[in-house]
């Protein structure tokens, strides 16, 4: 099994908020940015998988700033750990107002998938080779994060989470 | 400040899996799903709080089963607590495959809206009175998912997460 | 062949109405909304006959009230009377403007659907149990529409819709 | 009030059946077609009438022959009748499969509309000439479908429907 | 090879312009446009050649008034020459705001297509037969507009161009 | 007036190949993507200008290879040379199936936008620093494909096409 770099899975995607992805407040509705960024998160998974790939599940995700009509968004997604047959993908998103400039972080977040053969069968994905500090960051932190997905999809025993426990500053 | 029954947001809404749903395996895209979901979601805190509504987040959802091109998917959504001007709404979704007879749950999740008044500006919503068992039992680990949230949202100490740490079985 | 209860049948499904469905005066067109009422109702003939469907016939729809844009589309859709291959499903659309709690019914309709089988051509369905009043009303009432929709089809001589002349007080 | 030739508001709208317009048997779906078939009628209605239009009610459609994916729909719309701010639309739908030459008429409806002033009230359209035979007589029968809808939407009885009765060739 | 008069491909759309089509000076997107256009264009071409086919170019497209939200757009699309498996198509833009009587020229552009068959590959195609001034004057034309096209895309020498040197009236 | 580099306006936007965007040989339809191109072509002129901009033209597009179901389009823009109040914006698409590796161009375009004021007046742009030797190459030729575009549209007779004569390498 080859090994691949964070960076080769790196994938922008720019959308324009139109009329349609608007809530009557004029506000892009929370739904549709998920739906963007599940597609951003799909490419980056498939570059770096090289297979198709389907969505196991989607982390906690909060909207810190609304979204205006005729906003810019960007999604930058990449690859931050691979499992054996899944990989986690960090995504975050900026929006801009163009014509005023003005630019603000909109959220980050990850989307687990998993590689599928032709017959729709899990497969094995190249290890991840993280370079930057953040890189190696989030490759950390991606085993705490697993563990978390795994108590509240009720198939681990907070007791066993050895990583996540660190985060409430326990000695295991 | 009036008090609502959970049972008076309920809400169900059903799509059926088109082709520009799928990906190229013929299953529903994850992302659209959380679109849909985003959507039933917003009616019932809507119906809870009489207001204007926006997505402020998204706790984890995984996705357990395939949904095949053609089925039915149904998703169940209802109020499981009020903060002050904040609606966790819980969701349960199920998938038909109505010619075969087949159905099975595909996940469950939960999103939270935050009230707007006509300014924007959050807004007071009703309190939720729980009634049936599971009702009740959603209600109470409210809290423990406040925290979590509030945790991964970097605006939460671990240490001052009462109630998560319930979740880890160690005394406060 | 089996017989199932129309209650069997009984599906809801919500829409929010978006800035695409409407038109320049912020109203709800009235083609979105037939095309969710098929859907709607496509859902209900698919629970009874456990087949694939296809649209046979729409029945007279009259739009009472102009619905506007964030207002949500309540679609009730249940199978009234089966005949041999196809089915009759009455539908009820309610409109709700949730934030000012106005709630309207928009309108009522019939649409028909066949049964097909894995080769396109029709198949028997189960027979209809109407249970409740409204139920049995719509049962009973349904050869008069359905002889209606033969004689604007060009299928049925109006000499010979037995059923039909009653409404128009005469013996047959 | 000015008078309109029939011709004038004659539409013609063509549509290629996409996968996303399809069921599972690779037909069209009705519901995109009522939606399609909504949109030329109305665009025949403002040419007759020059102002923004409602859907006001659909008679009785039925679909005759399933139409395939990359079909080419051909929508022919034009005013029948007027009355003081209503229309009703006549539509012919024929479907094409290019590549094949084969070529057959799929169905044929009446829309009506009524037409709007910038207040959104009912405001008064032309009187409608028809000039070809075909156009005269959709234009005489309109009195007996208008006596439809009416004693379909509850408001006309059917012992008043004196247009309608000659239907059932009774004396009325 | 048959021959068919350019008067057989003849093809009208309408397309009425929806908030989604819009940007935020609410007048038509140019891409949306021009997606349309395509449609219309390759009806045009399809109905010549009675192939399947696919885009191969487009030519300048200039967008000469703005169109408004509410507008109907109307298409106007015919073969205007064919080559050995190639079609040229002539498409005419106008738009309409129909309440105001207001129509203009939106634009006038050159779309080609490659007729295919069963297998995908390139397939000869009818001989054009221009009648009308207008069409004959487009069919002489096209070989310039073919030379230019050819120059653009790298595969034709400036100077070989002997029909679209004329254009700069030097003698070749 | 200020200056803005070629390289600020840089836009890469990622789309995926879905059921809806091909026709019936699961090939990307061309007015898809001259669609996905105007959106990115118009973030970018956006980001040169800072105002909100219109698409004037599109120069000649040529598909080269057909684009399958499934795979990845990215495009990627940037303004290559502004004028009073236009700017040409320079497209380049790479097509990529991920599963097996594959990559090719699939065409490259430019489009052109004007910039508008809120009364949705043209209004003046900053000038372009092209920096790389394919900036420069992109800002010299401009001319050429200005002079052309007028003579297309029929504002600039051929003989007064300075730069463009130079394409038929005559002396002018």
């Amino acid at each position: 099994m080859i090994s691949k770099k964070a960076s080769e899975s790196y994938t922008v995607m720019h959308e324009m908020v139109l009329p349609n992805d608007t809530n009557t407040l004029n506000n892009l509705r929370g739904g549709t940015l998920l739906h963007w960024m599940d597609i951003a998160a799909a490419i980056a998974a498939q570059r770096h998988s090289n297979k198709i790939v389907v969505t196991a599940s989607v982390d906690n995700v909060s909207f810190q700033n609304p979204v205006k009509l005729g906003d810019v968004v960007s999604i930058m997604a990449k690859v931050s750990r691979s499992f054996r047959s899944s990989m986690e993908v960090h995504l975050t998103v900026i929006t801009e107002n163009i014509p005023s400039g003005s630019k603000s972080k909109c959220n980050e977040a990850f989307y687990t998938f998993v590689a599928l053969d032709h017959e729709g069968k899990p497969t094995e994905v190249p290890h991840l080779i993280p370079e930057t500090g953040e890189e190696i960051q989030l490759f950390e932190r991606a085993l705490r994060r697993r563990q978390l997905r795994l108590i509240l999809g009720g198939k681990l025993k907070p007791d066993d989470a050895t990583e996540l426990k660190a985060l409430f500053q326990f000695p295991s």
